[in-house]
């Protein structure tokens, strides 16, 4: 008799098996896409000592943590990838080469106030890549190039790689003065988007107290586009700060084309600042355009100090990080996970006609050895339940084995999305089925 | 200044980059052979309700788990993965489809005493396939199959499957009115391989208090090999289980060769129980022959029912598991990971020898676009010390791009195992690489 309801907690994606295999080929896709890049695959524990996890200390993430003990031991499981990492390398460090370039797909916990679309567990997929002491420029121009193939790699074409630098807005803030509001400033500039200019100089001056000009002087900026980098070669000269970050920015937009990033899936976004002390430099951000909702679905940028709480040595990086869980469930929900993509757990369904399961399960060895993912089915049931069993998985080729074809030595295969029923050979067979799956696997995973 | 020694927990692997690459590849391998058999990839999640985990309760598994509150939640971490199938299956049942095909690389938690090669954080890598009311005997005959092909495709040849039937085990013991004592003596002839049958039949008449000729029936029967088969239709006609016992080994046995596993890499045995309440028919292990000291590396069997605590259906099943954690860390011991394998992170690093990167770029973004794991070296340091990164890291080549080279639109590649240097064209190098790269991955990732 039963005696518990099963269930799974709430905040926590447990996927049926269809979308679980389009979750699985993103997965694919992305560490396919960072392994060309030269990046490592990593794994690192999900439970990790408590003081270690939050060394950094602080804030939101003590709050939503899940800590706990076991024996003497106090323990938490990791909220990001990012302090596991600087964990990992101050560590490892004299064992690691550097440039250090890692990739790492893991299960993070936070235990947020439930709600639809926010998970308590949920992927991150981050790359970073970690200096000793210095680290290229370019490392941070490379970024807009992972993200783009990553996404259209994933089937998209309509995003946009918001890129700005922050010291092209501390040097900005200097310039004016105001170095000491820089904080309030971009935290009430981020609401641009939501609540419009007017209403945001509304609340620099009223709110963070700035004058009038400097409020207008800082929309003004804000709202430069077109030719970013000529409009802000007119600041050059005032600021070292800025000039650095505009340097930075230049060798950014200028190797995107050998990078091979369209322009048009590139932006300059003056807006951008991601957090508040930790990135120094390039900052990334990434939108859907006809999603914009959503919010980034990639973001990250440069830091000067990944592990400087536990190791005395200046280790800089750049990363970024794809809320893995948290975009395929709001693919799912916008409807863009292709359906067109075989979700079934094999390819092909033997069916037996005969009482000797022999011919059957050495097609299905035969079939295997070819690459085809096959199912031998041999359960007592009717010929229509068997046919029903492929329908419902959508098992694309389903083959039947009578004593006929035994006989010649052949099968009958039948494509159940078109109906044709063909009696070949085995190696006509599994030619036929793995020309078809490759066919069904070639549409990209999202469409738009 | 450095707050905090870092450090990982006791009893939680956590592999520097080269061993990970022979990790991934494992997993990858097994998901792919997986795959082949027609089991669809299952995610669930790490920490369930205390409740829902412990609704079998019992013994160690509840002085292991790892359990704790997060508001007013009882939660625990999942200790295998067949209790959160049990649960998914009977939460999803009006969603899946039966025979239903499952299989999940994942990481469970068990707080056991920490000691060398033990884990408290370890993949175990499981397969289960679960009818609904029914599953036929070909579904056991299949998994010697899975278990051949998953250690084949890895690289070993010297391992035996061993394989018995439960139900020939409580036969016999019913033929000897010996039913009640069965799992007494069950755990007694478990001891056979490291006491020998002498000191079992002591421990049969002393401890389990066994008359000397029912100790000798037994050890007599555990000992018989040969044609088991034959031996055992001896016994025939005496009892109805052990008679079903024997037709479903026999199904098991004589499709074999059907399956494509050679008889040098299987036997029955008829000493192996496997636990005592939760197997019903089939049992399997998996021997390293040249390492018995491991143990069995994959086991299981059939059960007749998986999900009784949740739901009011008869689910049975059969499945194997890998400790995966466990297998990777001996083989590492016993030096089994193929060290000729590549485990650098790029296949190819670009040295750009000018001012200008554009060409280097554009070359990286070739070579990554022909699917080359390409790194671009631009940190400011001597010729010396790029070199010495590629060859700490073992990126097998190294390409040069200077004045000379981009004049001629080519490109120098060397070869760092052999030497040798070519210029050649951006399309030839990125052919030469794909080749040397394919061979070098030609082999097997355990090797004997």
């Amino acid at each position: 008799m039963a005696q518990m309801k099963p269930r799974t907690l709430s905040g926590f994606m447990e996927l049926l098996p269809a979308p679980q295999q389009q979750m699985e080929r993103i997965m694919e896709i992305l560490r396919q896409t960072y392994s060309r890049y030269g990046f490592t695959p990593l794994d690192t524990p999900a439970i990790e000592s408590a003081e270690v996890l939050l060394a950094k200390g602080g804030g939101e993430t003590e709050k939503q943590i899940y800590r706990f003990q076991k024996g003497d031991s106090d323990l938490a499981l990791r909220f990001d990838l990012t302090v596991p990492l600087a964990k990992y390398v101050a560590l490892h460090y004299g064992e690691l080469t550097f440039p250090f370039r890692r990739y790492q797909i893991g299960k993070v916990y936070r235990g947020e106030r439930a709600q639809r679309g926010r998970f308590r567990e949920f992927y991150q997929a981050d790359i970073d890549i970690i200096g000793d002491g210095q680290l290229s420029i370019l490392n941070e121009a490379e970024i807009p190039a992972i993200i783009y193939e990553t996404f259209s790699r994933l089937g998209l074409k309509r995003f946009q790689i918001r890129v700005n630098n922050r010291k092209i807005l501390n040097g900005f803030y200097a310039m004016q003065g105001l170095s000491e509001q820089s904080g309030d400033i971009m935290r009430t500039v981020d609401k641009l988007d939501k609540i419009g200019p007017d209403k945001v100089r509304t609340l620099l001056t009223e709110d963070v107290g700035l004058t009038a000009e400097q409020a207008n002087e800082i929309l003004k900026f804000m709202a430069i586009d077109g030719d970013v980098l000529a409009a802000l070669g007119q600041y050059r000269g005032r600021n070292e700060i800025f000039d650095t970050g505009l340097d930075e920015l230049a060798a950014v937009v200028e190797n995107l084309s050998n990078f091979g990033v369209p322009t048009e899936n590139f932006a300059v976004d003056l807006t951008i600042a991601r957090g508040l002390d930790y990135y120094t430099g390039t900052v990334y951000e990434t939108m859907l355009l006809d999603h914009p909702e959503i919010g980034s679905v990639c973001s990250g940028g440069r830091y000067d100090n990944l592990a400087g709480y536990y190791i005395d040595k200046p280790l800089p990086g750049v990363g970024i990080s794809i809320g893995l869980t948290r975009l395929f469930y709001v693919l799912g929900e916008q409807g863009m996970l292709n359906p067109a993509l075989p979700t079934a757990p094999a390819d092909a369904l033997i069916l037996p006609m005969t009482e000797d399961l022999g011919p059957a399960i050495r097609l299905a060895t035969a079939l295997r050895a070819g690459g085809i993912r096959t199912q031998l089915y041999t359960e007592a049931k009717k010929f229509k339940a068997k046919m029903s069993y492929a329908d419902k998985l959508g098992i694309p080729y389903v083959l039947f084995l009578g004593e006929d074809e035994i006989a010649q030595g052949k099968c009958s295969v039948k494509d159940l999305r078109t109906g044709v029923q063909e009696t070949v050979s085995p190696e006509e067979a599994a030619e036929k089925i793995a020309a078809g799956i490759a066919a069904l696997n070639e549409g990209p995973v999202i469409v738009e």
